[in-house]
């Protein structure tokens, strides 16, 4: 039995781009992707994904290195998930949310020869250019105009190599795509934060997307030929993976160019959306669209990036959703745990259901293991329900590490054989998962992650402040907000409201919009614990009983 | 980004065991198994799999050893499928129809220390044990009673050292299961012959049934709590990954000791079956039965094995079945290339929707490659569906290769990268392969594989037998059936009735029932081609000439 080693025939690489040539020949006539006016078939697709990647390749990107991508939801953006890494290369796609300057560091860290943009965004990408230090080589840039957006004035557009068309048009239709050599060559990067001088570049291998790609696909019971409607950003995390995950079933993206409630309301039946994802925010702007009608079919919804409040539950399956809870994180390229629904529930009183929908819930079928444990000891904690410890996950769709920073790899994923994700919650005694309290740095505003620590360190600049410490405060639009905590350095007596908006202007110049405190409270003292450490705790406590923020649509 | 190394924790080994422990939490109080009066919850099976896991190692199986298991689909069937490798060791179902001798030859061949075996199949194993050379150890004999047979008497009792029920009860119920070190590690065995002196046994890895699992679910499009009905064999290539595909998504698993009809027709509506599979002569026998009915509901039926005969597949789907169509093999564990169905082809008439529908297909999203090569230059045959190759397979659920078979892996898994199947096809325009002519070693009948090989190889054995060629010949009921063409040493005189009765005798003394032929053609010389070998292809178009063959049921 100890006789067998792995063959040429038995050993090929796992990656989902293999999705894409089977999608052709068994999907080739169905719609893959619609936007506006625009309609491709899936023989379509692979036909512009073979051409784009034999362009990326032309342009003497070679295996590993990175593309970037700053678009949202536009059939390119969607082309370019398979077309990058068929050229051997490294997709990185970048929040669109990003400001000029964290979008320079993270060019700088990613060496990135490449990117695309979407027309909307040439301009800020373009000063982000200019903020690049000059020793560094400039890289190509290729324009990408969805045809629905007013191209920048021609000055800027010499910036730009070409466009995104002219890739897919100069392409070798015959190119025979770059196959991975190993399944553990990496294929896919994505910075989870983006704005400091040490950004943290999540780099997943083809066997880990191809791994979480099949896993969400089973614990979502997705059939084939699903209406896929993009109301999450692709840009977070690959759209959990569906993107290439649609290839694997022969969906129908349905694309948009931004999020707006109305707008989706009419595209569901007008395109028989079957499927959507998206943080619990998206629900909530669905219900609350003076718009909103009873479905007349059932939409499977998939949330996650924070437990959905039992009211937006509600009132979304009262309009005819479907709603599935998963839990995830960029280190883990989509939803890993998921609140597995049991049928006994269905007879619960309806709160009750909506409580237990809001656990994170139980691993999906593709990882081998999650737990709760003393971050201390890395013992397991007891599941009562009661105990609090960090979340840890082991699994074949795990991350290979950060880019460029063994260190945080290394405390990320310990060598008790755990990735440690910084969560905090609790195993109940059904086995069923549940956060607590999110990781200490982490704010989910409208489903972005906004680290606390790179807030501070901007307040920290500012020459008035003393300490600053920023926490979460509960939001009715947004699920959360920053709220800085902040001790001024003169006097208790200059807390007065300009001071407020000083501060808020002061971030708003360093951060990206929604990084910003939309609510500062002034404290003479921030309290610490023994070793001098800031309680966020006790922080997060105030924060909670100033209720709900006076929410500003953006 | 050549930096990165697999951890611990994102390269733990893929197995398809853990879906057992999900299951236990997730769907712990659903029914997993349904036998006749006797009903588990997946709880259940858990705890029972975890005990007989414990018992298995507690008898001295170590890592990677050999535990076979010779039973029809009974409850202990199912759970020998999780608990043998959860001993860490590798299960061998051992097909039910073999005969004493092909058994005797398996346990040399896998020196197996432990066997599981039904009531119902003790005295043929018995007979094997008494075939075993003299110096080999004896393995540990373990005696399912479903509770349905009446046990052999006394005496042979004591030849087996406890039941399946006293493994489970005497079990450690906190026994931690042991995970594979490597997901490369051997799980399965099966032989795909074993009644000459060289069987083939192939063994799977851990990794190959992990993909083939999933595969399958996603391919088939598999919901959540499905009921299973198993009318296809265990022994088959582990019910084509169902087994263990069945906990992944909490199904129920509804077992039947033998296979009749009229039982599927009463227990469908009893049980509300929704996917069952089996060979074409499956369907074959549910549309014939008497008492088939239309179905209330729709039932998922898979078929593979053969192609089916267009007529079955008009029938079963006006019954209500909805039938897939899929090819597989033992080498590669369940089903890899499937006929894909296109919404289009639903307006075409009844009988060319069946054409389409017999072709085996596409691959399915876990398979790398799937293509028709000349066997002797290894170039891809044009897609023109009429040059003929040999289908050859890439991708992660190929197995191991053959125990104790380096030669025969090596031209089975050759060093192009290329699995050769054997199996004689052609490549359609439109992707889609189909099957022209089976390898020519092998007849299927009744689902079975014969290799006409070994049938020759014992009319060959016959001292009045000059030359021997067996080959299928068209059946109704089975599909097929062994045709043997002989010419006899002496004359040609003596072709007469008789003789045709003492040839399959001969063969029946010596071959299990199903491999013996059904017709014996007399000739004066067997064709042959210019380097003097029997040329089988026109032998088959005699044998098709024949018709189908007066066919009697079992």
């Amino acid at each position: 039995m100890d006789q067998f080693k792995p063959t040429p025939a038995n050993s090929c690489p796992l990656t989902p781009l293999v999705f894409l040539d089977r999608a052709a020949t068994v999907f080739g006539d169905s719609p893959s992707l619609v936007f506006n006016s625009t309609c491709f078939t899936w023989s379509e697709t692979h036909a512009r994904c073979v051409r784009l990647a034999s362009s990326i390749v032309s342009l003497g990107i070679q295996r590993s290195q990175v593309v970037i991508v700053l678009a949202p939801n536009v059939p390119a953006m969607y082309e370019l998930q398979f077309a990058v890494p068929m050229a051997g290369a490294v997709i990185n796609n970048i929040n669109t949310r990003l400001d000029a300057r964290s979008i320079a560091v993270i060019l700088c860290h990613a060496e990135s020869k490449l990117v695309f943009v979407c027309a909307q965004f040439s301009h800020v990408l373009l000063q982000a250019i200019c903020m690049l230090p000059h020793d560094l080589p400039r890289p190509i840039l290729v324009i990408i105009d969805a045809g629905d957006y007013v191209l920048p004035s021609p000055p800027d557009l010499n910036e730009f190599y070409c466009t995104h068309e002219d890739m897919v048009e100069r392409g070798d239709p015959r190119f025979e795509w770059i196959r991975p050599k190993n399944e553990w060559e990496p294929m896919t990067l994505n910075y989870t934060s983006g704005t400091t001088s040490s950004p943290k570049g999540v780099v997943h291998s083809h066997r880990s997307i191809f791994i979480i790609t099949v896993d969400s696909l089973i614990d979502w019971s997705v059939p084939k030929q699903p209406v896929y409607l993009w109301t999450l950003p692709m840009f977070h995390s690959n759209g959990w993976s569906f993107t290439w995950g649609m290839a694997a079933v022969g969906g129908t993206n349905i694309c948009l160019r931004r999020f707006d409630a109305s707008l989706i309301h009419a595209a569901i039946p007008k395109h028989g959306v079957t499927h959507m994802c998206g943080a619990p925010v998206v629900l909530n702007m669905l219900c609350n669209d003076p718009t909103a009608k009873k479905l007349e079919n059932p939409v499977h919804f998939l949330t996650g990036g924070a437990p959905p409040p039992a009211a937006v539950l509600l009132r979304t399956e009262a309009l005819g959703f479907v709603v599935s809870h998963g839990f995830g994180m960029t280190e883990v390229a989509g939803v890993v745990v998921s609140c597995a629904w049991k049928r006994k529930w269905n007879v619960l009183p309806a709160l009750e259901r909506a409580r237990l929908k809001a656990r994170q819930g139980v691993r999906t079928i593709g990882m081998t293991e999650v737990n709760v444990v003393n971050p201390k000891s890395g013992i397991i904690v007891e599941p009562d329900g009661l105990t609090q410890g960090e979340i840890v996950l082991r699994g074949g769709c795990l991350m290979l590490g950060y880019l460029k920073d063994p260190q945080g790899t290394a405390e990320c994923m310990k060598k008790d054989g755990w990735l440690y994700t910084g969560d905090v919650g609790v195993m109940h005694p059904d086995g069923y998962l549940e956060i607590k309290d999110r990781s200490k740095d982490v704010i989910i505003s409208g489903g972005e992650n906004v680290s606390s620590v790179e807030v501070e360190s901007v307040l920290y600049l500012n020459p008035v402040v003393n300490e600053a410490a920023v926490v979460a405060r509960p939001d009715e639009f947004w699920g959360e907000t920053p709220c800085a905590f902040v001790s001024l350095k003169d006097a208790a007596g200059m807390i007065e409201k300009a001071k407020e908006k000083e501060i808020m202007e002061f971030c708003r110049d360093r951060l990206p919009h929604y990084m910003v405190p939309k609510t500062v409270v002034f404290m003479g003292e921030l309290p610490k614990n023994a070793t001098g450490k800031i309680q966020k705790f006790s922080l997060r406590d105030i924060a909670k009983s100033l209720g709900t923020s006076p929410s500003s649509r953006l």
